[in-house]
């Protein structure tokens, strides 16, 4: 069960959504989430909590992604209220991203899938080439 | 930590892929398996295990889902070892799927993903809708 981030003042509780569902937006937010640039962001931006960090530095720890990649990654999970942003008006602007709680509870669920990968990662790297030869 | 479904005979553990390693086949294997049409195979197949289901009645039971990306995403699933594909030689053939323990240990780890997902869909769609009208 997760643990939840945030004190619920509602008295009925907010409805739950159906991956099954063909109409439901959970099965978008699902691809989202399980998107590998979300799964380092999410966790970089957890693990610097209560600190935020600027888009520069992002890019610096989540290698291999591009700018166009990280904006839209970042936007994504800005507009899910996942991420806050912050634009400091120097110059040239910074812009400073944090995890909100509810990006905060999302770290855990991704973390077991990213430890998972790696953990079978050799064992299904193997089984492709094995497919890949026949 | 995730249980084994296997024993291992080997004496050195495989070596661990990293997700933030660009080179790592990690990053593509989570790809593959935060898609939201494997996790409603991975689900339906572990449910059904050790029972094997026909291709038709997996598509039934994954709604919305064409032939094509059906297809595709067991092909994939089959080749990374998560799933068993058996054609038997009936008038038309029929193609049976199977979890593999392999692709039954993934069930947990994308059941806490999907949780999370339906659990908040309510919240982040809010988010969304307001920051879309804004």
């Amino acid at each position: 069960m997760p643990t939840r981030g945030e004190p619920r003042v509602t008295t009925s509780p907010p409805p739950r959504g159906d991956l099954f569902d063909p109409n439901c937006p959970t099965r978008h937010l699902l691809d989202r989430i399980g998107d590998k640039w979300t799964a380092m962001a999410i966790k970089v931006l957890a693990q610097a909590h209560p600190d935020e960090v600027r888009f520069a530095d992002l890019r610096r720890r989540i290698p291999g992604i591009s700018s166009k990649m990280l904006s839209q990654t970042l936007q994504a999970l800005v507009a899910d209220g996942l991420l806050t942003r912050r634009v400091e008006a120097t110059v040239p602007p910074a812009v400073w991203y944090g995890a909100t709680p509810l990006g905060l509870s999302l770290d855990q669920p991704l973390a077991i899938l990213r430890n998972w990968a790696e953990s079978h990662m050799a064992e299904i790297d193997t089984h492709r080439r094995t497919s890949q030869a026949t």
